[in-house]
């Protein structure tokens, strides 16, 4: 990476959405776009737009607009989708098949190469192509091949362990989907898919701007209501 | 609810971990805690803890710390889990039929009613004994039944689409897994499980700790590196 400078989380979480809106722009057939319009687009402001970009060297023109096929292969490039990634997926239950099944990853350059379970009826299978390893033979695969990530999807009594083993024998990245808080060393990178915790928020938000039970109530019985004010609703917080 | 006060979003979304934090407590008999020892588990400050629970408050003693029980309740009458909620599952392809499958949402009360699909070959087909209907049901069922949350599991380029016809039939929360950002009036909350961009920031962070191409080469061939440092890494960012 050529840019030194720090980049907020904040930013980076937004990028992977300018991604997607990029290349469906490219989809579109749009070669250029300002900043003004792909703010309505997205759903922020133009000058949140041109910030965020800057971060990464600005490559709007002004009173052009932003080339869509440059600033999407530099965000690529950013983002490190220029290559091609190699991935394990740890437990065989119902998410992980669900993501060994996701066809979307491999277009991106998300290989998965192995999945890894206790269970015998899984072991020996092969899932979209994938072999179902025991997890015994774990060690031995990660030592030999270049493991990018580990899809954690396993239950939350063993996830803690076999992270730190996972990072012992050298994976440095770990998503994790298994709904407990790892434990491992600072210089392994970990982003939680935390499924439960997702939706309780959404509830959450939902009996907050319905905060009357009588609301719910009358909504579902067709009568007018009308909605709390909530700070932040469908605000940034949501749309990465 | 009873507490008018504004609680800032970043709050809210703490608010999941907590929870789970004491339902572990709570199976381990542990009945009170402080914020500092809280906070030593959880890798937040105790200053921040205590602000956080003073939002909804306030539950603790000083010199004798959180009554764990107590909080865990609180907390779960706040999330609005001491109802049980009605799901539809749109689309029923890997994810949602995973979604289906994962049994604990039951026991959080999250009871599933319906999958609905286009595809013939699933239409009347059960998973774990919920029903899945043709989309062409759906508003019926909708409007007969009471639906809180709509899991949109289904491709983005139908997306949009089904999350305003449901939002119009009246349901008020969509869990959206689908790969684009949803247009819907303001009353109706969504919250989004991007997995694609939670994957490509994770490789993000990977790369910038381990900026140098070489860098992963010798991780991999088991040479030492050190890893640069990076702004907020395993911070907050990451566990909620």
């Amino acid at each position: 990476m050529e840019n030194e400078k720090k980049v907020s989380m904040a930013v980076i979480n937004r990028l992977p959405r300018y991604f997607r809106y990029l290349g469906d722009l490219l989809e579109s057939d749009i070669t250029r776009i300002s900043s003004k319009e792909l703010s309505v687009k997205m759903n922020i402001t133009a000058s949140q737009i041109r910030q965020d970009l800057n971060n990464f060297g600005g490559f709007g023109q002004q009173g052009y607009g932003y080339n869509v096929e440059y600033l999407y292969n530099e965000i690529k490039k950013i983002l490190g989708l220029d290559r091609i990634y190699h991935l394990i997926v740890v437990g065989g239950g119902n998410i992980g098949q669900a993501l060994v099944n996701y066809a979307s990853f491999e277009k991106r350059g998300f290989v998965i190469q192995a999945v890894f379970d206790i269970n015998p009826r899984l072991v020996g299978m092969t899932i979209r192509g994938v072999e179902v390893y025991d997890v015994d033979k774990m060690e031995e695969f990660v030592k030999n091949n270049d493991v990018d990530v580990a899809i954690l999807t396993l239950p939350r009594s063993q996830a803690v362990k076999v992270a730190n083993d996972l990072a012992k024998w050298g994976v440095k990245g770990m998503w994790n989907f298994s709904h407990v808080d790892l434990q491992v060393p600072e210089d392994v990178v970990v982003e939680n898919v935390h499924l439960t915790d997702s939706l309780m928020t959404l509830l959450y938000k939902i009996n907050e701007m319905y905060a009357e039970e009588s609301d719910l109530h009358q909504l579902h019985h067709g009568l007018p209501i009308k909605p709390k004010k909530f700070e932040d609703i469908n605000g940034a917080d949501n749309e990465v």
